[in-house]
């Protein structure tokens, strides 16, 4: 049970005005009925209340985070870097994991809108979910299409896909597998996929496999994948993002081959996670400072009832080991 | 600017009462009058007021959760299982990274009171922020010292310490360095060092290096940590952290020493990332599930003014490789 002012005022023996003089410092009052006031304040934990300011047609300060999850580090360093941007705006965060659940991120849904955030940046991968299409809330969406009004911010897939294509061409790979997650068509990380086929169907024999990838988060049968590769001959292997590229080196090396010289293994991403500790990966590098701020641009935008931004697809960069 | 209940009145043409019956489906209306409030509340961007609830003294359901970092994938797992088990109660979570810098953790303290969360869960690095001792809120703070009024959840800090210390010996290591972060050495942390420096002291060489966490985690000049290893023939090292122990083990290899061969280096976390992708890494795995759920036992039992738990250490576990 959370005090109300008129609490206060009875513990206190004083009116709700005065408790409310106390509070906002103005009027004459002695030091004994501030001393009170106080002393009542802090026996029933009663603070002054910022969320009657929203009543009064003020802003919440709040923006809610929807995420699949929280713990693939590049998801991690996106809600670190928006978080951070948020704050010195005078922003708080509230984050909802939504793991792939459809129910849980439609109760997330409802419950930001009831708590007035000003508006969601969202990474749902939930596909089909209405309450984007009905919410009355300014929204963004990061890499992932949700509806025809609601604005996306992404990296250059396509880019990035064509650029480790032709990376793995160019250290000789003649096999090479593709591997695919179970991801939602509609959205913009499918053009990763299009973009390494162009680079490398030409020029090499390329496999594709689809993932489902709820097993690979969970520690994944990776031996499906090795059981490809030795029978294929496979001596490039495209993995959908880095922590499936590194659960695949190390399952590969158990299996008594040379990564990279045998098999060379390119992940996507680059959080600085695992370039802190995977610097020899050959990744894409998405640039998290740049999509945290333009999705925070995107989204004040919107709730401003200001012009869209004209480009909202960012620049990739190709990581080399040295 | 966020709508008010008398801005959809009066763009719909109704009175206040209407709209409020509207809202809470009460009261005879004509599907005319219940259709012009919903284009009204649609048009606003209007949502019934959850927040009204607190000004009429009813729970808030927000958490605030304050953690030096994110990133670090220990924190990350701890964060999401705590919003995983909080939001099954029905709560959300505000998240706020202190990163070491006291002012913003004080201003994130003022902006959670202010904005009356129920309770705050802390994982502060700063040491001496008043705000704690000062705060109207239950507190429940995760292996660090905050005051003497503020619950401490912890793991057997000690007995982690004091396990690694006995496998280092175990597998033969004689010349032994501990890397200790420049923590605040109130808190449980620094009986990790106590354990391992009891554990090893008697059976081995002992050399201890204060190293500052902030330079490690921006990726840190471990040719200082290599270049003690080689002067001084350590074969055994334990690093304060998985992550420390990883990169160590990178600048290792690259220094041309084998790991773990002619030095062993264990970590300490056992966060489920550094599980999946380095399997190889001897840790100390603290339970993050028991964790999570014994800071919210712990903060609701303040919350609700029932007795603390009597014992708020948690056990660890060694992980060798296979």
């Amino acid at each position: 049970m959370v005090a109300k002012l008129s609490d206060v005022a009875e513990l206190a023996g004083v009116s709700v005005t005065t408790v409310s003089r106390v509070i906002n410092s103005y009027g004459s009052l002695s030091q004994k009925t501030i001393d009170k006031v106080h002393a009542a304040m802090r026996e029933l934990r009663y603070q002054p209340n910022a969320m009657a300011r929203s009543l009064q047609g003020k802003s919440s300060q709040f923006i809610g985070l929807i995420f699949p999850n929280i713990e693939n580090p590049f998801f991690t360093a996106l809600v670190a870097e928006i978080e951070e941007l948020l704050f010195a705006k005078g922003y708080k965060v509230i984050i909802a994991t939504s793991s792939n659940d459809i129910e849980k991120e439609q109760q997330y849904l409802q419950m930001l809108a009831a708590n007035q955030v000003e508006g969601i940046i969202t990474s749902s991968h939930n596909p089909n979910i209405d309450s984007y299409k009905d919410s009355f809330l300014p929204i963004v969406s990061y890499d992932r299409y949700l509806s025809d009004t609601i604005p996306i911010v992404s990296e250059d897939n396509y880019r990035g896909g064509h650029l480790l294509g032709e990376y793995l061409v160019s250290t000789g790979a003649k096999n090479i597998l593709m591997l695919r997650d179970d991801d939602n068509s509609n959205s913009p990380t499918a053009k990763r996929y299009q973009g390494f086929t162009e680079a490398t169907s030409n020029k090499s024999h390329l496999t594709t496999f689809d993932f489902d990838s709820n097993l690979v988060s969970n520690g994944g049968d990776m031996q499906a994948i090795v059981d490809i590769v030795v029978d294929n001959k496979i001596d490039g292997i495209f993995a959908f993002n880095d922590m499936m590229a590194i659960q695949l080196q190390n399952a590969l090396r158990k299996a008594n081959l040379r990564v990279p010289e045998d098999v060379n293994v390119v992940g996507y991403d680059g959080s600085p996670i695992v370039q802190l500790l995977h610097p020899d990966l050959p990744t894409i590098i998405q640039p998290i400072h740049e999509a945290a701020q333009r999705l925070i641009d995107t989204l004040f935008n919107e709730i401003n009832n200001e012009p869209a931004l004209s480009n909202n697809v960012l620049p990739v960069k190709l990581h080399i080991p040295e």
